[in-house]
């Protein structure tokens, strides 16, 4: 077969200049986290078809890259289903992943368990620009703690990440599932129909309020509770202060919000406020959904103000992992959004700190072996001060050469020659 | 199908412990390799079948996972045979990678280009103790030099991050195909031959000489030639310096070894001691083979004393990427043994540093949110100062929980009760 230089089709190669930001960001996520007290792990590539295929991952079980059967196992002439053939996945996410680690370890792991995955995950969409088949994915996670500590903690981590890396003047929307139930109940919507609402819901910012208001009635929804409904969220739209929010929604909701929800979401919001690190702020957002069914509570989204939409965001994912191991175990999680991250990074022409000043020998092709150790000596004495030094032989065209390296961010040079 | 906790045969799951050898390991190397201005690099995990089936790979060749062709592509009621079925494959290598990589983006590369790989890669071989199916690779290799200040830069990048790693008293064993080829010739081998005469060599270390000779004899190698290389060997073995090596092999072999390979051998020796960061000796070793048939001039092992057998190697291979690429390019290449090396450290009860001093702060579950917020706060400056700081809700068993945090590093405790 002929050898093709390109990667596979919606894969791409990654340059040194991306890969240095990435091995950067990768660093001060894992330091921040580890402050924090969470603990890397990591778990294969592969998982077995049949964790895959458990729908809880929605859209993305359509989107599997499966790895054929091997030896023995393949019979490829009796095969009648795409399943006859495979029996592992490439995995699309971290969590899949995760539960099936925690179903397999959870008795030789603490509790609360507070996990730090960055790894790659293999989705086989459709190629397009800025969207790739082979992607990082950065989650942090606690499982085994059902208080707010988590969101708390999970909250401070990554706004306190997200500031080390420069991000400034973002926020953190938040909400809750069970404000979100709440809120349709009150305005009259069956409980049957409350997924359907908040889809609707959750365009909000596309299509306005009066887009989601046809919408819903378009849908068949009774026009009152609709109406009830949009007029809560007038009502809400200018409230960003959680606290200020939860009063607002005590008063009018009465007893359909729960007062332990409200003071639950209340105490996130001093706490957070209270250990701030970074420049942001925490916004109640009584339009956040977030996609996945499998939320029970808490919700929340980092918006970045230089990038349009979401940038990461997470909740808490109560029934989730028992689904998976058949014990139940209280869960939260956060995802930074990884490869958005780099992508305005590289934008801003960020310099990772400490590549600003590095050297470049350049040696004479004639330099005698003993003039070579003595360059070697001098590099190493600089290397240990801390120093990136390059060692190059000299080439014809110097002039060129050094602005090969300048482009590469060598600022200094130093010239060896055979005299 | 049914949901199966356990990783799917062959791979495993990285706990908390091993996880966090195994970034400290990533840092080091990746800050090590940086400070001699190696560009890190990354390609994607799989690569178009055609390309890992290029005979290049050998015997791994054999163990590719393949990856299902999707949607209209896959049409399996029509299949024949695997490559029908199939598009891509999981890389069982980093160097076939890079040499796609180059022949992709060569043009954009400085000249040397100085890559650092660290990834995985997956071979689908019988499973057994100590060996996965899905294992990190970490490759340093230089492009576009010719000289041997490659080999000197690739042997100093390595043994500085093995020092930083605290290792000490290892070797670097070196030897040259072109210098196995002069003993051969000089032998009265024919050149056809050399490749199992090579073979037999390699296997000094468990068989012995008179085992290498009968091997030989047995092959039908005429008793001659293997005494005269066997006893070329015997003189050699107590020779361990590489210019003592040279010296004596230039006065036997006369004008079978050129001037210029003893030279290129002897400057590497001097720059790599005069450039010494680690406790190691350069070995001059004539009966070291290195199997890939690719490698065309200088081949290198390190050996751990604590560790039987190679704990990593690599060599120069001029002619592989222009296999790949069709462009001639000379290359050298050294791999860490990265799976072993984090074997060692385990092994050792190896501590991160800065994960010695952990606090664990623990709250009563009735603290009320105010004084959580206070606790954050405090959190907060701790870690500013570099400290871990875990925020945990105190469990009943107090007893209990801190034996356990203390299991997991913490060595300090802060209470804080709701009075």
């Amino acid at each position: 077969m002929a050898f093709s230089k390109k990667p596979v089709n919606g894969m791409r190669d990654i340059l040194p200049y991306e890969s240095r930001v990435r091995d950067y960001v990768t660093g001060v996520i894992k330091d921040t986290y580890r402050s924090f007290g969470f603990t890397p792990i990591e778990t294969p590539c592969m998982e077995s078809i049949g964790n895959l295929s458990g729908k809880q991952g929605g859209e993305n079980e359509k989107l599997i890259f499966k790895v054929l059967k091997r030896g023995e196992k393949l019979k490829l002439d009796e095969a009648k289903e795409e399943l006859d053939v495979v029996d592992y996945g490439m995995r699309y996410d971290l969590t899949v992943p995760l539960s099936r680690f925690y179903a397999a370890h959870g008795n030789d792991l603490p509790t609360p368990f507070m996990a730090l995955q960055i790894g790659n995950v293999w989705r086989a969409d459709r190629p397009q620009r800025g969207r790739y088949r082979q992607f990082t994915q950065c989650d942090i996670d606690i499982l085994g703690d059902p208080t707010n500590l988590a969101e708390i903690e999970l909250i401070t981590a990554t706004t306190t990440c997200l500031g080390k890396l420069g991000f400034k003047g973002f926020e953190i929307r938040i909400n809750d599932r069970r404000v979100l139930k709440a809120m349709a109940a009150y305005a009259g919507f069956a409980e049957n129909s409350f997924d359907e609402v908040f889809i609707s819901l959750d365009k909000m910012d596309k299509i306005g309020i009066d887009g989601v208001h046809d919408e819903l009635v378009e849908r068949g929804y009774d026009g009152g509770s609709v109406d009830k409904y949009l007029a809560l969220y007038s009502e809400l739209a200018n409230e960003r202060s959680v606290v200020g929010g939860m009063k607002t929604l005590s008063e009018k909701l009465g007893e359909y919000l729960s007062d332990d929800v409200a003071s639950w979401m209340s105490g996130i919001a001093a706490a957070v406020e209270a250990a701030k690190g970074a420049d942001f702020e925490l916004v109640f957002d009584p339009t956040l959904v977030r996609g996945m069914s499998y939320y029970t509570g808490t919700i929340f989204e980092i918006a970045i103000p230089e990038f349009g939409g979401s940038c990461g965001g997470g909740g808490r994912y109560d029934e989730m992992i028992g689904r998976f191991s058949g014990q139940q175990v209280p869960a939260c999680g956060f995802s930074i959004g990884f490869e958005r991250i780099i992508l305005l990074l590289m934008e801003s022409n960020f310099t990772v700190p400490g590549d600003e000043n590095r050297i470049a020998y350049l040696i004479d092709k004639k330099l005698p072996a003993e003039r070579i150790s003595e360059v070697m000596k001098e590099a190493d004495a600089a290397r240990s001060d801390g120093k990136q030094v390059l060692i190059v032989r000299m080439n014809k065209n110097k002039k060129f050469q050094k602005e090969q390296l300048t482009a590469q961010g060598y600022t200094e040079f130093k010239e060896f020659f055979a005299d």
